[in-house]
């Protein structure tokens, strides 16, 4: 299923080429339209969530079931391996002997790179921390062109937890071949982090970062909502004062585009 | 598998006509004796367990593997959910995207009634609070035919905990369509609710309430014991008043009828 | 795939004849070189787990799914199952009616051994407390095997944590038709326990107990290290004095046989 045949891994957007992503889009489309029915063949996936998750453990289980294989959790994965105070190597290399692929979620920013350097079997990233959420970011993409009919030149705000929001890292460097015009708004504690800008400066990507939702409603192709993490947080009243910051409500939408549509990855908690 | 081709949900006995019931019985009883092996070729279920359980979740997962298709379960659902203070809504909306149907057991009653009313994939109430069961009453009923050969005029007694036992409350309107004499009994405090008696009397079931056992055991075909359900009391001096009440021995049996069976859902606990 | 038609349920090395070794062994190695490839046919396995398991529990989940059957597990077994305060024994009965074959792990000993007895369904030990882990020794005489070429007149020390070591009680029991050496090192509170000592006795086995390492190294062919399990000491300072004793490390393998081998069940701790 990979277009570039050397990929084995999926860590991080930077590893994902346009051809990639367009390649992604496209099989997804012709799984959903029914024009193609990729078989695993009862391959094998581990599924180490070292987090608590809801959505993202349920769609990878289901996924592998409707394309024939079987994910198994590593239960408690957390719990279980701190209690015996295992290491993440030797959890790794004793999983991977068991299944042919590994999907990973993980507190600690790089633990998903780290797997992917000592395994020789496929690693996805599940979400690493606040760093990377790449199979959400190609699911965006394919949400964007199901919507928009295209991916090339739009525009898209990104709102409010763009310091902690992996998801909006992960898209907006998906995004970041494709012509588009970023709006980053958020509160000044929450911006994006400069690595991910400094990245987008490189690749010569349009962004700028703003205050208010209103300054660049009308011109939005794409609203792309995160959640304030709470538990990312380390100070409470920190997360007090920015929580209800930006509502999305009916006046503030009066005047936006045909094309306009708002993207939420979940959940939403206000 | 349906014999009613409207019907789509499974929420409660209320819903369920005596044509229903005796061709639940009907399939059940084929696919045990091999004359009936259905296919769900691959379908998958959500279980969305937002209340602890052993007995009912393990059934419906070897049930889904048995006919062929899978059961997935959303895992730690309440926690993860409250956690991140995500709604009921939009975790339904969202799971029922993955799958072809979905299993629900929640502690608050009326939850699965509002699950079937906004999703468009078929919904399995698998206990929701002190409310219904009705899974659980359509086993019933099919081990009273195994055990009776017949559903019909049979002397049941229920005892116990019917305030708070959801068994009881759908297997009681389970039975109303087959002219059954029920017995009622238990302590003032877990009298079978108003409403289901109301609901037995507008369907002219002939049912009587009592507190002893002794006073009614020597017509019996059937007595149905259900569990004090500790964590349905909020005053624990309530519970330890009452839990020791109705301890069935073998003197209170000598006299009983030849068709005499006690049936009890699980667990024991004295 | 039993060797021995009558046994049937696997709980004890004990039970387990030189023949039933070398035929588990053979069989693995024709599965694990594609000479064999059994298929349970969509056999159900259940997996009672009432201690928290990483590998093992994993490990039956994906062996189970590779030779084509399902192995579900019975959720939050201990929780769920203490709070409702329901018995071992219906636990058992109720689940052995939903599948093919029970594998069960348990804090106390002997509870494997009672399950087998009371359920005619087949009872695998995956570890009941201090005193059996049958398939891991299994899995390790199938190690020693591969890396040994052969089972017979091995020089094999088993070093730390020898009292609370289900794997090595197992093991040591594995070993007795085949004519070892064993060295038992560990601390004198940590010693083999005599139940086992006075079995390998009585099979005329070869052991001697030791308090260092150094002692014996340089005869060896495996030296078979175990954790200190914190979980098994009641008392913590007991733990505290141990935990650190043995450290394998380069200056103490100078002098090792070719054939030396290090064998670690896992977690490694230190």
């Amino acid at each position: 299923m990979w277009n570039n045949k050397q990929m084995k891994h999926l860590i991080s957007m930077q590893d994902i080429s346009k051809e990639d992503i367009l390649h992604f889009v496209d099989v997804a489309e012709k799984i959903e339209t029914g024009k193609l029915s990729p078989d695993l063949n009862g391959q094998l996936a581990a599924l180490l969530f070292f987090e608590p998750s809801t959505r993202t453990k349920f769609s990878f289980e289901t996924a592998m079931k409707k394309l024939g294989g079987t994910a198994l959790s590593l239960k408690d994965a957390e719990q279980t391996s701190l209690k015996k105070g295992e290491s993440l190597h030797d959890t790794l290399m004793t999983i991977s002997q068991y299944v042919d692929l590994v999907i990973m979620r993980s507190p600690i920013e790089g633990s998903c790179r780290y797997a992917s350097e000592i395994l020789n079997i496929p690693v996805i990233n599940a979400g690493d921390g606040a760093n990377q959420h790449p199979t959400q970011a190609l699911l965006d993409m394919y949400s964007i062109m199901k919507t928009q009919g295209r991916l090339d030149n739009l525009n898209i705000a990104m709102v409010e937890n763009l310091k902690f929001g992996r998801t909006v890292h992960s898209l907006s460097q998906a995004l970041s071949d494709f012509s588009p015009n970023l709006y980053f708004i958020s509160p000044g504690h929450l911006k994006m982090p400069e690595h991910i800008k400094n990245d987008l400066k490189s690749k010569n990507v349009n962004f700028s970062e703003h205050d208010k939702i209103e300054d660049v409603i009308d011109k939005l192709d794409i609203m792309y909502v995160t959640r304030i993490q709470k538990e990312r947080f380390t100070d409470p009243e920190e997360y007090e004062k920015v929580k209800n910051l930006y509502i999305v409500d009916t006046p503030i939408l009066k005047n936006v585009k045909d094309s306009f549509k708002i993207m939420h990855p979940l959940p939403r908690v206000m």
